[in-house]
């Protein structure tokens, strides 16, 4: 997922200028046009940080000047300067609230995400931590850019890259072993088939019309196991990869990993996500030379 | 906040098109082209439910039908059924991801607003819970309106429709009753002016050179109590609005609204709300006739 | 009203595109791509100049440099040179009519606004001049700007930063003082409501329901004076905002303004000002080195 | 220039997004969600109706319905009511002043441009009246459009569309018929050539190097004549089409029309065109059945 | 590659509103407002018809009533009517340029990769056509999926939907077997890794790095002979998807396919395709009741 | 065909973008982010390039280095270095297919147009060879200034620069000497006219009419002979241009050009043009300093 500056910089443009409005009327009413200002964007608690590479953009497309402290994926600690902003003073305090919403939510996305996948990693588990498409709307990229440097699984990107047949479709077509064998004959080769399956035995319909991945959703930790035993035993064994999904928290995860599945996926890491405390200070102000 | 259907339809139609990217491409291999459905949105958890005029506008936009069963601000129940979708299979399909979205984080937003308003409400305070401008970046109209649905005040919806003057800025200028008058001297007169104090003295500098609202910020509710004291000793009293902000959560929400002040504030409900559980099922799929 | 210069340069970029249209062919045709050219852009008449900072802002977003020499608000001669540009001949050309257009327009309006604020200056007159939302459609930024520049109060800056019942809202509501309440209870503490009222005994009710500023709307000078003297009589004095509005021309604006009230409003300012004579001359042409 | 409804539509809803923001506060607060209502659009002064085919397109794409009782072009009457509007109360009142700002800005333009037709078309004169490329920055299709309505010609729509050699291009290229030679043989044979020129002389070497049309600019009335029989007296008669431009004003539009010349040009018609006075009236007002 | 409507049409506006710039001045000048006309479009050669849905969005987005006649991917023959449309002659005739151009491209994209598909069909091969990233620059949304019409490949959709290392990826990396490595460790689960190779050896070393496809970059039909051979007698036969790209015209896809690879991909389908010759007719034309 | 970087600037993001979609995810899985290379565009096949100046717009607008060694209308040789790029790694590779893509359409139209035009120069003649509104659909722009490049002439830009009368609106109109005066009285003084012709009888009439420009569409090279020397027998010789169209191909264009019109047209080089050969090569990369 990496977007060269320009195109960055249009979505970044649209939200601060959602946020501004007519213009910044404060700072316009007491700030001189010529101020100069420095700036800490400061961590309040430690955290994984993320949105550094999109603050840096937001902060040189409004002409500032930034030295980046911390890169995306570091480990940061409660009072760390995360960088060090300069230029003119009316344009650093109007962008403030703008940068620390991004950089606030993707390194609390961030840290979520790390957080679950540390802890499989100590139980040695192999499992996977994934988002889904479960994320605050309009905001796929961010949400999902954050779960990759949390060292999580970004799922699908969107609608485009990964077929992936739901309950819904299923309901439609009427048959899940149907529908995966005219996903399978009709796809692009480039794409893999996900199956989203209640069931074992679902699963196993969808394995043998050539699913690539199967989805169960909402098991048990108990059910999950029993799935990974039935298609183990089976030819398929290796060849499909194997997530669970649905009611899955930070308190079950470990139960739900430790059946042998390749991914677990949890909506709530991006959709309810905690923003990390992030804050800006300016540290000296000035008239212009 | 009301916008008329198209203003609205432009905002949703670039979600669509996030999540779209260049297409559904699961539905276009297993759904066939003329296939008709019928749909149920139905809540998974209690709460208040918000966005549904958004949704409602949504889905008129891409050719569904939808029958309405619930309004923005409603009590809804664990599996209560909120709109009644039919139309294209296709389509349907594709958009509710974009459309659960919406309302799970509206409502989501609505529902911890309105809990911490009835807790107010419950110790008969006349205190009014606020949100700030810490929303998910770009997403200011929509999670402000939810928090209105919930009960509770949108504070500024953007930079230019409240003077206020907050640590930065102060920063800037050097003294608080300077900034302050020089605001008070050149605002138009549409708008109040609100200043963001970190003592009692410097609420009281701001209250004698003309602020309107007065945010105690990053104050304990003792510290709130004094200030609330000291500026209702003075002439000041009824004359200016009361603010505490910062640090305010579910645990001490009554401690800092018994002291008096007109609004009690926190970022958490619009940047850290978890989203409401809610989810679409097809009833019915056919062919078109 | 602050903007930083991307948000600017975007509202820039599109009435540029407007006229350029699929180019400019007449540029290309006669202009080698490698002449070079300085220009001076000259006032033909005195005024106020306004939109210095959306020129330089348009100019450096096309790759031309730019000496400024007149600041937004001053008071400009005729035969003055307020910037000189030096860059690529066929850039300069193609960007003069645009770069025209706003200076000469936001000019007109800061200049309009001057006089009439001049008028009320030298009678010793504390009202102050407000434009209205009568602006050309989708130029409500700029003309207000220019109308800020020229040193009047801006009004409202969209529908969404005053609450102002005017009457086609009381026509639906049916009832002035029902109106007021209704918004007073509901509306946002960062809001000022304000009352369009067509009797003094409108304008009665409507503080009394707790209005925050009054618009006698196309009243006489003589039914001013008298709502004044009513609302002074009772105890809202000094509480409510007093403007008139409707009607207000050069002419009359004085005998308006000395009546008492805060504030008189013309829509003329901004939606039939007469634009200010700027021209750009190309002082110097030369092939690139 | 004709554009299809949706084209159309999406020039219109940005204007109407800039003047709603976040949205209408004041209708969110007092008029109901089901409201229902019905108005008029009335003149409040004699004038031509110029709009009447965008403000249809607008209402549409809002969702109200609509009745025309006007055409573009109409000379309408002081209180003559020009469309009947029925609908939603809360989208009816959000856009009312787009629609106003719109059709007042185009009407007066349309009236102003009239009336200098007329007066040309009274003293038994075949010479047009033309517009400029000095509108109001971004609303070129609407001031030409208006001006066309009113009997005036659009001249440039935009920058591709005219060869239009102005002094600037001159000062770069050095000589006029070098100019516009180097234009005639590079130009698509789709485009004519026009040429402005500040003396006789240069008016007599743009036509010998091939212009189409003649721009005497900032010519006394005196001058022009001689312009015109200069080049009458040649063999180019009947082949150049003759333009005055600058410094013309109702008062003298006379003296310059006389001379023979096939258009006269004022900025002024777009870019200081005083707006004609119109409202929109609520009639009835009801809730939703 | 499913879209609902409003996204669609999205697209297609943009399209449409750079055709019609200020708008269209030969139909305001000659077809009277009101005149309804009814059209056929039709084709004037044999092929597979392409851009039928696309069509039938734009023409309803503008107001138009259409009767499909054909359906995306039929083949159809000279003189055939693909739809029958109705409504407002000025609009019709202003969009008729912007629909034939799409569903000309589209259909000549469609013709030519489906010609190219029986062929290989037709001896008996199972091997895919695919097409390639070389499109139209921004039409890939349509480029691509007038190629699935055609019954092709549409290979990836974008950068975001494979991962795909090419030549100048491995000029950074340095090596090979290290690429797939790091992009095997690292890609999302969704993804398959495809390697650009340019010898046998390269191949081998990509299959066991874990690429999942491998393309035959610029081989002869002999040397990709000799590449599906050494790959079959290793334990990957079966595993890998195998695509020969480079050099392969409708002359030689036969022998290239007859190679045993599983695609054989051109860009010329999509970067040179002959348009299909289809026309707008009117058949009759009316005034308005 | 003048457009200054900015607004070139938003055609191009707008076609990376979609290239784009949520991020090249094989680019940021194994380039490392502060990696450098230096690229060489080189031509792979003889011919005219076009599309360097939006290259060079494009590689800036990214923040990459660029020296150009080619202009736009310059012959190239197979093997020709036109561009050397440097600069960041994942930006380079990310950026190469939009940029070959506009570079390889833009070169083909270019050669294609001065292969033609060149066989009519080496005939003597003095035709030029014109292209028609028949581009790839919303690549006006880049089409058109590929033919100006190559020597040809755009012919219309869009449909608001030049009134052409075509079958269509003959048949709404109904006659054309009826249509051509309707065009004539009411066009601006702007503007040609130029009328579509399927007859001689036809075409005389329009030149009655007033028409400057006589399209002779899908007639025989003996039927514009004919045209031709009919309208060159009446007074009208010298005073329209004559257009030949439809039907022309490289084959018979001389037998076309060789009656003495002044254009010949064809949709072919737009809409059909076979790409110019053009790849891009890193040549060098290394770790950032």
């Amino acid at each position: 997922m990496f977007l060269p500056q320009n195109v960055l910089e249009e979505k970044l443009r649209k939200m601060l200028a959602e946020d501004l409005g007519q213009g910044d009327v404060t700072t316009a009413l007491v700030v001189p046009a010529q101020s100069m200002a420095e700036a800490h964007v400061i961590a309040k608690e430690a955290g994984i940080v993320a949105g550094m590479e999109e603050t840096e953009i937001l902060l040189k497309s409004v002409g500032l000047n930034v030295e980046m402290l911390a890169s995306d994926g570091d480990a940061i600690k409660k009072k760390q300067v995360l960088m060090k902003i300069s230029g003119n003073a009316r344009v650093l305090i109007s962008v403030e609230r703008t940068l620390l919403n991004i950089v606030s939510r993707m390194s609390g996305i961030a840290t979520t995400t790390r957080k679950l996948a540390d802890k499989l990693a100590k139980a040695k588990l192999k499992t996977k931590v994934a988002c889904t498409r479960k994320t605050a709307p309009g905001l796929l990229y961010f949400d999902k850019k954050a779960v990759m440097i949390g060292g999580g699984d970004p799922h699908r990107l969107h609608l485009d890259d990964l077929v992936l047949l739901k309950d819904n479709h299923i309901a439609v077509v009427g048959d899940i072993g149907k529908a995966v064998k005219r996903a399978k004959e009709n796809a692009s080769f480039c794409k893999k088939i996900e199956v989203e399956t209640s069931t074992v035995e679902e699963a196993l319909s969808a394995v043998k019309a050539g699913a690539d991945i199967i989805m169960f959703d909402n098991f048990s930790p108990k059910q999950v196991r029993r799935g990974v035993n039935v298609l183990k035993k089976n030819e398929f064994f290796g060849k499909v990869l194997l997530e669970a999904s649905g009611g899955i928290t930070e308190d079950n995860i470990l139960e739900y990993a430790s059946t042998g599945v390749d991914l677990v996926s949890l909506g709530e890491i991006t959709d309810s996500a905690k923003t990390l405390d992030i804050s800006l200070e300016i540290m000296k102000a000035s008239k212009k030379r």
